[in-house]
């Protein structure tokens, strides 16, 4: 935890922010902070700032914040991703939020079992732990948005252009002929898909082509869903961000 | 598994390969192979090639092969890594593997526990299958050399230079203000330097740019050190490839 990542409702006044759960114990036994210690703190979907710590007790510590004025830039990279299995999305996560991304919408292909989709991997609860955890990690307030969608020809006819609209929609694709450096996006949002382990079927790959996705080359290796995942989203920033 | 990995002493006659391992058991029960079918194979540290099925039973098949002549150049890219907590160096392996890395060197930095080391994860036994399973994954020949240096100082000024004599060698780090992008390598290959979660120290930093590391930095984003692994050898590869 390199940021204590703060909620509105944590504020008791203005400025006080009062934990009693899991981020009061880090606070206490990991960082083993004692009055007068000053912390990274985050709000979420907010600024960054400093957290002094005022109190502490078992169960209770108290933090005076002061937060900077500017809000850090929402990360410009959504992912469509095709459902993985339940364990490799249960490691991916925290690595998403970490590594910055917008809107993360986890659709249902072909080659994806539709028993991926009955898992306490997709509760809310849980996933935006993992969410906050890997935000935490990183020092980012940006909580990412997640969609489940469990059907992917009404998804893609009717959500996709709506959701987003104006976004460079790119897909990571062996029969890509284009690079990640080839294309340029302005102040356009990226879209990024990101098929399952088997590949997308051609009907599927002709439905995202024709509602706008370009495909891309990334070499001749295979990698699984987390490795590409990890990947693409860390060659796709440095290319958003320094191309 | 998207290919069969051969060693030389899986052949029995030229061009006729017999397995009676996990590689059996795969083309048997997953694959369900029958004879005639056509697999992907790959020659250890060799080319690629194809493997028709001769004959399979419940312990063994019996591969014809045929191999390409040309052997896939080598990655460009070896890694320094500060030895990371051993659960997340076991899961690392297969990705680092299936990335493409020439060599791994785990070295033990101030900030990584001396217990790290005493893993069965070091063990060439289990890092060997790990890795042959990432080269499966992404059809690569490559195994990476690993090397294990439980001390930093007489690794950096005894064996650096002598082991990447050419190297650009690159080291990750916030006070970086070049980008991956700014460095021109040429034919040179890379020797990424990724350092253990709480930083190096600054002995470290001096000790590892007196022997020719460069700094660059990749964002304010702190990122767990597999996801930094996985971030980093991409971001390079794609710049190495299409720079």
């Amino acid at each position: 935890m390199n940021m204590i990542l703060l909620h509105p409702s944590d504020f008791h006044d203005p400025g006080l922010a009062v934990l009693s759960d899991e981020r009061a114990r880090h606070i206490c036994q990991v960082l083993k902070a004692a009055p007068g210690k000053v912390l990274r703190i985050g709000l979420l979907n907010g600024s960054l700032g400093k957290g002094t710590v005022l109190s502490v007790d078992q169960q209770t510590v108290c933090l005076q914040c002061v937060l900077e004025e500017q809000v850090p830039p929402k990360p410009k990279i959504d992912l469509l991703l095709a459902m993985p299995r339940p364990k490799v999305m249960k490691r991916l996560w925290a690595q998403l939020a970490a590594l910055g991304v917008g809107r993360i919408v986890l659709v249902k292909a072909d080659k994806v079992e539709r028993f991926y989709f009955d898992t306490h991997v997709l509760e809310p609860d849980f996933y935006n732990a993992r969410l906050i955890e890997g935000l935490q990690q990183a020092r980012c307030t940006h909580l990412p948005e997640v969609l489940v969608r469990k059907r992917f020809k009404p998804f893609i006819e009717d959500e996709l252009d709506v959701l987003f609209p104006n976004a460079l929609k790119l897909l990571a694709d062996p029969a890509g002929e284009r690079r990640l450096g080839d294309f340029s996006w302005g102040e356009r949002r990226v879209l990024l898909a990101i098929g399952p382990e088997g590949g997308w079927t051609a009907y599927e790959l002709e439905q995202l082509q024709e509602h706008g996705f370009e495909l891309f080359g990334m070499g001749e290796r295979i990698l699984r869903t987390d490795t590409a995942c990890v990947g693409l989203l860390s060659t796709l920033a440095e290319a958003l961000n320094h191309g």
